[in-house]
């Protein structure tokens, strides 16, 4: 089902999608689609929470700016691809506008924010950033600006943004800027 | 015409936004408005169109610190201000779905980019960032972390978001990273 509402985002855009068409595409009778999901906002939310407890590959190349990099890399690779972006762009643009959407969306960042944040605690214990340093305000400035363009001031992003991104984050990092109040 | 607009958004929200109510409530016959702006899309656009051209303090404190924590002070007091700031959110909400919106509020933000980037323009002279940093790259990154917090991931957004979102923009800007190629 969830494959089917993925592909159906990714064919007719968010503002097409159907739990008619969803039923079809999936080989299911509409009444069981509607009784569980109810509406197109249920078919994606759903995704999403699934999207959420999917596994999904930390990155760990040896070193925080290497692997900041490769985090916005992905994510900049990730929106900008034909099928996978169109489909998460249609997404987030659902959830700006319809609350169920939104809070799967929230979920699925707030996953997403906390197992990224394993990159810094790797980080702070081979000694390249402070101690204390929140791990999810890294990840999150990390990934703002291409967001922010995308999403927000609608600015092209490529690998040079992102990477541009992942050494801001790592800049303020190194500079205390991210230590939990406390912990400095 | 622009304040009856922004009075109607902020009463009715963008999704409740007619020709027919910005029309009463600026006691002007509906078929004017409907000749001039045909639609809501294109009232919402005018008014972010007007926008752009105003005036608008650019935060002058004396060092770029203070500059850039005033810059995302003001940003984050106007999204969390209970009239204007819902206008503004509706207007950032109604663009990631309306082209026509879309393209004026693309238009403003890069207006403000620009307009703001003196802040870093009067630093560099000043020696208080290297010689060559992009102004407006280092604008996106100070206030991206709120765009992302208040329209991506529905994190609430304070003072001391804002504050850390400049000392983030300033840590990255003293250490190169917006430095434009072939400036360093």
């Amino acid at each position: 089902m969830r494959e089917a509402t993925l592909a159906e985002i990714a064919d007719q855009g968010y503002g097409g999608l159907t739990v008619e068409g969803v039923a079809a595409r999936a080989g299911v009778h509409r009444a069981t689609v509607y009784r569980r999901w109810r509406n197109a906002a249920g078919l994606a939310a759903d995704a999403l929470d699934l999207a959420s407890g999917e596994p999904w590959p930390v990155p760990d190349t040896g070193d925080v700016r290497g692997d900041l990099r490769e985090l916005t890399s992905l994510v900049v690779a990730h929106f900008n691809d034909p099928h996978a972006g169109t489909v998460s762009r249609a997404l987030v643009s659902a959830a700006v506008h319809d609350e169920v959407t939104a809070r799967a969306l929230h979920g699925f960042l707030a996953a997403r924010h906390r197992r990224a944040a394993s990159v810094v605690v790797r980080a702070v214990e081979r000694g390249e950033l402070p101690e204390g340093t929140d791990g999810e305000e890294t990840v999150r400035a990390a990934v703002a600006p291409l967001y922010y363009r995308l999403f927000i001031s609608g600015e092209p992003v490529d690998a040079e943004t992102a990477a541009r991104a992942a050494e801001a984050a790592l800049a303020a990092a190194r500079a205390g800027v991210f230590v939990e109040p406390g912990c400095s």
